[in-house]
């Protein structure tokens, strides 16, 4: 049986010692979120993902979700801890209190969602798809939608879906094929009529609310072709009558749900749109923009799955590497008293389980780093600040999704590995991990094309303008590292793997000016190498936070300890995959682009 | 629904160009083995698996195997292929014809075994097994058990075990607790009774043959603790009778089997033995080494199941990448004529292609070179050639199972995330090959286990003697191909990396000297550099033949141009992770070591 316990601890410090909460309560609109009541807004949080969500996990896997008449049953419990969970309040957390929301910031509720993913990913996924239509709606619809709908995603009793990929595009957006024409005059819902077919949406079809709303991209009869003739438009399950309540169904419907590797009691629905009527939600034919805003916000959702995988299968392989008893350790026997000692005195075992741990600890420091310049981008007064966040934000999005969702499926497959053949055993709950975690580096964009958007977009953008964000800080810490003896062993090997990042961050936007290809065949090394110096900076302000404490004598000695061990493991083993990454970018396109197509 | 083609031609360039098949039939005993019935041989055996046993694979994932009454069904369709494969020879290709086998080398048999891997994995667990319990049983059984069980594995009417692991103890057979004590006086069938629990055990019980025998490692009551007190057993389901038909049911029974993540056509069983009757399978107390033949063949079988899972992964990606339209390509539209081009325009896509392709292709030489150095090692007239060979195989053991192993994995997670969303539908076959992959890297002993073996017993036995059968031929290559303009650009990468090699060899037997956990630290790592330097071999050596045949106008010109492309991406795209991986093995144990264990 798995376990998990929200790691309460580690966020705390993330939030008070990283990224200061502090800095959160002074942002106009966040005066109440004081440490105090973040604190019991987490612990609250960590009881109901440890007690409603997490023992519900492995038996929705087990039974996942059923599809009869074009209706979806959701596994045993799923219902009652939904209710839960809205009835708490928790699906409003970081929503407009205009609407009914709690308005604490958005990094708050990003740190629950690590708890929420780490204790059951797939129950995870309908309260995320319902944030992700409330920002697409509370950004760019207009004032009659908003406050018609917002109200309902808030308080859970309504869901939401983004409903983007047909069975012919994913990726390439632009060729879709879903129509909308305007309703007839005289028809009394106003609006459009949408026809066409999209697959792989998310709580598509479900038992847990009373209506769904469904966000869905479709062409005008007048669009222009490609990404620029696509427009955004509200489609509910149930058409709402006056009162609020919901009334005549609409024309969509689920026409099956898929058989997949993971994420099993999430339901991932064909739907089927006949004449369904919709509203547009912001302009026509500028749908991509709205779509954006969830899609970018759902990117980040997806590298928090990660990182909350990567927490949970952690733990196990901590747990079971405690308790399983074989062999000796090769520095002599570690416990006389027992037939062999726990598998955790093995280097081995204890390279594979810090791996897991320097990767979820540095990833969640990040992410909550990126989290708050969310916050900022929102609340700041100043606009310059915020536009600054925003860029952040906008350049750290792909590395978030990318680096934190191969994060999480590498440390549920340590998971596995530590548990040895009992690891591939259904019954003890880790493999789950593994199946869960595969889905995370495929959507909301592939892990390649999240690569992509970094060197094709983020990093050309006004001229290297995000990217600045990004390395004027880390230098500055550097620097500033370099003067103290004690972080001389953590900045050293940071200060040369950041130099390749400067080199491969060059050479990229030499040799991509004259051939897109070479941006593109150095991508996702150069995602990795990127994602890996972030993590270091990311762990080197830790062990700076760490040090001081213990220099002070405050705080728990352990913790700090542990940080700076954890610190030292990443430095020496992880972070020098960078070598490796920056040879391979400097190879160039050539020997991806050479073999003809039909010698594959 | 997947595709798979035997990849004969390339196995064919390999037997017939690296290996030579022509050395082959040279040795005592494989006259007969001319290229010619190696030919006829291969191409049967495609057959077979391409129309037989490939068919069957996704079903009986889908259906899995059935326990019932102590009994185990499996999926349809599976009774008649393994019929048909029996009644065709196959199990007896590589047995001896003293027993009914055709005295083919195993070489040929362990190529015919990837195609059986890559068309249905848990299909080929069933023969697998048997065969494991075929060469435990030649090499140490009394002449009396050989000649009355041998026959009977070799047709396949009756199948077999190895049953090893108990639920407290998988790696560390030590602590063994399954007993053996003398049969009563007077008892007809004399031998042992045996009691205990064996779990994981692979074809422990099945509908496709009339007996099953288990090879069974236990205690006798005289036994000195450890793994020197443990004996082999031969326990049958079915007690013989004097005609050879099954008679009695004997004291084992299968208790249940296991629900697990992936080959969910293969039976794994938990094993009750209830005063079972067994006979001793060499002499008392040193059944470890008969276990040892079987597992270190077992370990070989294993490392082309990564390889037959990473063919049929990369087959499956390169097909679908064809096929699937989306983007347009970074260098100009390709494909004018349809409204996205086929992402195999993608420099990452092709990145993902290649990287299965140069590991698949690189692994398949590899492992023909070892499994040609086990026909050495057996016929070969002269005893110290005999030797060497062997010393070869064992050398190289626990890189072709680790390394090809995680080669089978890493490509069924590409073949997943070319497909994006449809890679995490069943229905699309390619997350099977995740799941099927995954056990590969843990059973017969986890990939961390195989790092151990290779710097713990490979690397000092006989004072480094095993290495030099590597290091010279390599060093020797490395040289002559210095001498060549044309190998310039493959010998320059690669004899950088064989110097990493031997600085890390150098470190290793140094330091691991004076702290076990020295070499324990660095044990995964060296692995991989390890293996990554032996593709490079191989690499080294294909493209020298393809060269030479395309110069001479020899041959299929664009599959060696395709070779030349392969490894020119391998030298500069893969190669390159020895820089890191060098990186991370000199920064020693400590970092792994200082973390106490209540800190985790």
């Amino acid at each position: 049986m798995p376990i998990y316990k929200a790691p309460l601890e580690d966020v705390r410090f993330v939030l008070d010692e990283i990224v200061g909460l502090d800095k959160l309560s002074a942002l106009p609109g966040y005066e109440d979120a004081t440490p105090e009541l973040v604190g019991q807004v987490l612990e609250e949080g960590a009881k109901l993902c440890e007690e409603v969500l997490f023992p519900l996990n492995q038996s929705g896997d087990g039974e996942g979700c059923h599809f009869e008449n074009g209706e979806v049953r959701t596994p045993k419990g799923f219902k009652e801890a939904y209710s839960t969970y809205i009835e708490a309040g928790w699906q409003g957390l970081a929503c407009d209190p205009a609407y009914g929301g709690q308005g604490l910031p958005k990094l708050v509720n990003i740190m629950l969602e690590e708890f929420i993913c780490s204790a059951n990913l797939s129950f995870g996924m309908y309260p995320g798809l319902s944030l992700g239509a409330y920002n697409a709606l509370a950004m760019y619809g207009s004032d009659e939608l908003k406050q018609r709908f917002l109200p309902k995603l808030v308080d859970g009793t309504w869901s939401g879906t983004m409903c983007l990929t047909e069975p012919h595009c994913g990726t390439d957006l632009g060729i879709i094929r879903t129509k909308a024409v305007p309703a007839e005059e005289g028809d009394p819902q106003g609006g459009y009529k949408i026809t066409g077919t999209k697959i792989f949406i998310s709580a598509g079809e479900h038992d847990l609310t009373e209506n769904i709303l469904h966000l869905v991209l479709a062409r005008l009869p007048d669009a222009p072709a490609g990404t620029r003739g696509i427009s955004l438009f509200l489609v509910p399950k149930f058409m709402p009558n006056a009162d609020g309540t919901p009334g005549a169904r609409n024309g969509v419907a689920c026409g099956s749900i898929e058989h997949k590797m993971g994420i099993k009691a999430s339901s991932t629905c064909v739907m089927n749109f006949e004449d369904a009527t919709g509203w547009l939600v912001g302009e026509p034919h500028k749908g991509m923009r709205a779509m954006f805003v969830m899609m970018n916000a759902a990117r980040l959702a997806v590298g928090i799955q990660g990182l909350g995988l990567a927490e949970v299968s952690y733990q196990n392989a901590v747990n079971y590497a405690r308790e399983r008893l074989q062999g000796r350790s090769l520095s002599g026997v570690k416990a006389p008293d027992k037939p062999a000692d726990p598998i955790i005195v093995h280097p081995d075992v204890r390279k594979n389980l810090l791996t897991a741990r320097a990767f979820t600890e540095g990833a969640r420091a990040l992410g909550a780093l990126t989290a708050y310049h969310l916050d900022v981008a929102e609340k700041h007064a100043d606009a310059r600040t915020r536009r600054d966040a925003d860029e952040f934000v906008q350049l750290m999005t792909p590395i978030v999704k990318a680096l934190f969702t191969d994060i999480g499926f590498d440390s549920a497959n340590i998971a596995v590995q530590v548990h040895g053949g009992h690891g591939f055993i259904w019954e003890t709950g880790v493999e789950q991990y593994v199946r869960d975690a595969r889905i995370c580096q495929i959507y909301e964009g592939t892990n390649g094309i999240q690569a992509l958007d970094l060197v094709g977009r983020k990093l050309p953008q006004d001229m290297g303008r995000l990217l600045r964000h990004f390395f004027h800080p880390v230098g500055r810490d550097i620097e500033a590292a370099m003067e103290k003896d004690e972080l001389g062993e953590f900045v050293m090997p940071l200060a040369k793997a950041f130099a390749k990042l400067q080199q491969a961050t060059a050479l990229i936007a030499q040799k991509g000016l004259k051939d897109p290809e070479e941006a593109g065949a150095a991508a996702s090394d150069y995602l990795r190498l990127f994602g890996l110096v972030a993590l270091g900076w990311s762990w080197l302000t830790m062990v700076e936070k760490a040090q001081a404490n213990l220099a002070a004598g405050e705080g728990n000695a352990a913790f700090y300890e542990a940080k700076i061990k954890t610190a030292r493991f990443y430095m020496t083993k992880l972070l020098p995959q960078t070598n490796s990454l920056f040879i391979t970018i400097a190879a160039g396109a050539k020997p991806l682009m050479d073999l003809e197509e039909a010698a594959f």
